[in-house]
């Protein structure tokens, strides 16, 4: 199968550029079933990176196209590769295929390894979006808590050492204050810093890499030739070329 | 006061045009109270009409460049005129007047009439999303039902009274079935038929019209020197001119 | 249009007695909306202060007496003047105009102004009452904590100096603790110390002036048309004059 | 240990009159266990029966005098003998004994017997008050409806062929449509018509008799030892003769 | 009326041994209304304590078999010793008698007393189990914690001062820090350390003795005829004798 | 990988037998991807069918052995074979590998293919557990129902057209009445027929296969290196070779 990870932003025009894609696309290729093949993909224009809802917002148009696109040229299933899930509900109105997002299906994800589960992201700017996430995705009751690390994104790499000491910290409060059993890493590039399995044995606890689980997800809806419900997304009116059903 | 409305599409371009703008204008202004202005103000580009979350999400960059706009302009608030409230948290990040959801606003006030309150809107393609923006607002506990009257936005001031039978037959069910004691307009072209008060005597539970409702809230927070909590929606990092004390 | 601040209880004859009403009409008065008059009207009899439950149950019956009186004295809406909203659901039975409970009205607006409000009131002994308040307005979900400054109401006034400084410290606390985004004022006597706005300015976000929310919400549910749903709070049976239809 | 049933309202003036106090006073000390002694008191003034939040706050003040007076005549505990429970918590401040709501105590043990109950009770104008009291007492999730059988409380005893067709009728409903598993009876005057068995075994459901489930409550905490928490229900502040410590 | 206490492990054949069933059958005794006869039992074969879900599921078997046996030997009730309340939704199944979880009914009871209560328990392997134990009761509103004393259950005994001191300790925690107004002691034989009104006395809250509540929530349902739903723990289709009709 | 599919109930000497064993392992087998083995294994002991909490009960310990001898065995991962999960949490606290169950793992992915989910099962007698077993996932809020075909699991595969006819029945009637917009097949034996896909075409909705579900979520767990957290699922206190850290 051909999964595309979109980045909602145009990373080969930024600080990370072209190298920080193929690095990822190495990294999502060595994790995927054997069959599987993965392209990372940028967007043309937006945001250098989503640390607000309003950089989110910016970003959602272009990639609502990516995705679009993508299923034009054939792929099986797209990841919109920000943990926001930017675009995440309009884009599944407009294609068949599945489209996932990060944030949701790791958050799914964790709610399937413990009782109760913290996320850790970059600023504080977005730990209420996140909570709302959460909330939308049906799993309110399970969420400890949303803390930030105070990183930028685009300073997650510059320090690995650091960026790692401060997640330990912030790791070991959720599981100690907030009774988090598992964690999910609420941030792409947080996510391909790769150090998930690291940070559970620091922890003791699981670390989700929100990269990881998205690939997963998608080979796993695709493997079982399910998509997003289309009465949960229905084509928008004005676009579909035959009459639909009205639901009673 | 000068409130701003601000119109997530081009209306001036398309089929309602200008004279409805006009309509429209007249109606906002003939609600307010006296002091305060209302403008009402298009954006250049965008969905003709707003009947799923594509079209709402491909109508949000435009419309926050308006709210911008409209700040610069020196309006004291701004109202978002689409029951979804499209881009309203990241318009919120990125002003300090405050910017009014006609949604949120007007299931928050129908919560405060009564015990349950539905929400009648055009298509099935938005009931969903109209129960996630319930949700958000924190009033899935109120939410008795959103049901549609499957009439498009732009066919619903066609034929008046056919629209007006659709939604009396319509409210009668979600006060019978659903055990709804007051209901809101879900759509604002639905609003701006000015019909509420006729709906309300025929079905004998308060109609809030969105658009009132929205004017109102705006002239409240005003008049009460109030906006939105920048704890809640904070200016995006990147666009911080100052750093900003870090919430711990 | 004419608005009435009934106060549950014999206020006139209290210590803050005549004065102080007159100072709150002069309050509202000037917080009011053009072409709007706001009176100030107390009940003969009751508690001097409402700092239980089992007082605020002791103010009702003469507070409903007096909104009845409200009415037929033809004004256009009723404020309860104590946070507890003593009487507002009989109230509501037995008037066709709006009756304004403050609690409700100004937790309702602090849903509006950000993801989670806190409440901060006078003494422990109506912590969970409030908590409750909250709940019945189907805000469980958006209330981060209601916390006491330990001042009882009557000793609010006295030094001000003391009570700001304890309302800064809780109000600390419930920002960082609690993670409140929007605060309330949780008590009249404190919202009337028109202290609102020097604390949100200290505490760095939007808190709620009780009094002004209250007036606020009557003078826009009158410009609107509205008032509560009568299938919501019908006529108790015993006083219909015509028989009711019966809601199957 | 000695118990009183305290009837809200001056029933020994009303057209039920001496008589029923009588009948309801056997019926209690028939279905105490060996040792209780049960009382009946009515109150001297009030509503004739309680069908509205109006008349359930009227009942309230002459309730909390009748409460504060049973503990000075030595009960060990004291039920209120209506199903909205009126002045339940005010009640509760005031005295150290029991006191107890039928309608909160039978829906507690409602949620004991099965995973969803519905309440039936007299008149439409308090199914939404019932509803709250169910939130209140904490069992929202366990609640699958509240439905009236449109009888006012002094016709109840009229016709008990008529009334119990109309229960069994309604009962049904509740089963079939709501997919309760067990129901409460909400409504002393209807608990009192001693046909919960009759009902149960017609319905195939455990129907409870709020007033059994009263006295079992009550009997059931004195035998405890156990109160209601001073801390959830404190003595109001300016009836405390010593200082109570401040909860921080 | 004979109601039998099943300790759902072979307390005989363990440590503790047949004495302490014998003072636990004092104890109850002691407790239970006049006319009540208590037994204590206990199954053949089982874990000797119940410290997680693993032992909790291995106890089931027996239980089950207990339960079945108690009522064909006529008891009126059977109490499942265990806070846990094994095997509870499946023995309801199988007989028609009351079968009372000391979990769930203490939880209910401590539900009633006060706004938010909480379950002190004796290992931190129990303490998530417990949260879904009164979540699934439908009390998770009223829930303000569980925590763990850490003192294993055949230790609690060993050293009576140092389990106090223990006790008060994590007493003061709950009510402190998490609000708790009312405590339940989550454990048999922290329960029948009957040291409940000492503690309720040291720590100023109501604390429940999870057995004298099972006791008296038996004798309760017995005194009013009525036991679990039919309808929401049907018997398993395949051991009917006559077919049931559908629920449809 | 090695995947075992344990089967909790004597299925080899069962009416279905080893042969329908097989057809399991060879449809699982089918359905994996590469480099995956599957394993059908059934208990020696146990209910020939569950349909109750009672035989789901009785079911565990045999399932609790089989899944410490699978890791014992060298599988990478086990799936309790029955919708129910019986055994899970228990399962998980013995042993360090995943253990999957149908009936959690199918809610999740159904949360996230669209906003409401029904489960159609076979019986009413365990609809109510599927409900529990919902919330206890978390996911009591995208539940939109729980709908049995009225056929016995031993039936299901007798007439394949007719349990085909009542499949799409109950499915319409979830899609319409309940606004179902995902649906899950809440039985094993319903999954293994293999006709998710058909029943989806007809009914317009994704249909989720459980025992495919299954299959995926072990593979996607194993792939990605995680296990359920051991601080949800920690080892039981008495089975612990060395002391584990107190969680504070």
């Amino acid at each position: 199968m051909r999964v595309q990870y979109l980045i909602p932003g145009p990373m080969s025009k930024g600080p990370l550029g072209r190298g920080e894609m193929e690095r990822r696309a190495a990294l999502l290729q060595s994790w995927a079933f054997a069959g599987t093949t993965v392209d990372v993909v940028d967007v043309p224009e937006g945001p250098a990176s989503i640390e607000s809802v309003y950089e989110e917002m910016l970003a959602i148009p272009e990639t609502l196209a990516g995705v679009a696109r993508a299923e034009r040229d054939g792929y099986d299933a797209v990841i919109i590769g920000c943990f926001g899930d930017p675009g995440l509900d309009g884009a599944r109105e407009i294609v068949a295929m599945p489209v996932i997002g990060p944030g949701q299906c790791s958050m799914l994800l964790a709610a399937e390894l413990g009782h109760r589960f913290s996320v850790i992201t970059v600023m504080e700017s977005i730990v209420a979006p996140i909570a709302h996430q959460a909330a939308k995705a049906g799993l309110h009751g399970k969420l400890a808590s949303v803390r930030s690390a105070e990183i930028p994104v685009l300073e997650l790499m510059k320090d690995r050492d650091a960026t790692m000491r401060r997640m330990i910290e912030v790791g070991r409060d959720v599981v100690k204050r907030d009774r988090a059993d598992a964690i999910v890493l609420g941030c792409m590039t947080m996510s391909f810093l790769n150090v998930a399995d690291e940070l559970a044995a620091e922890l003791g606890v699981p670390v989700i890499n929100a990269g990881k689980a998205a690939l997963k997800a998608a080979e796993s809806l695709v493997s079982q030739g399910l998509a997003h419900s289309k009465r949960a997304y229905p084509i928008p009116p004005k676009l579909r070329t035959t009459p639909q059903e009205v639901v009673a």
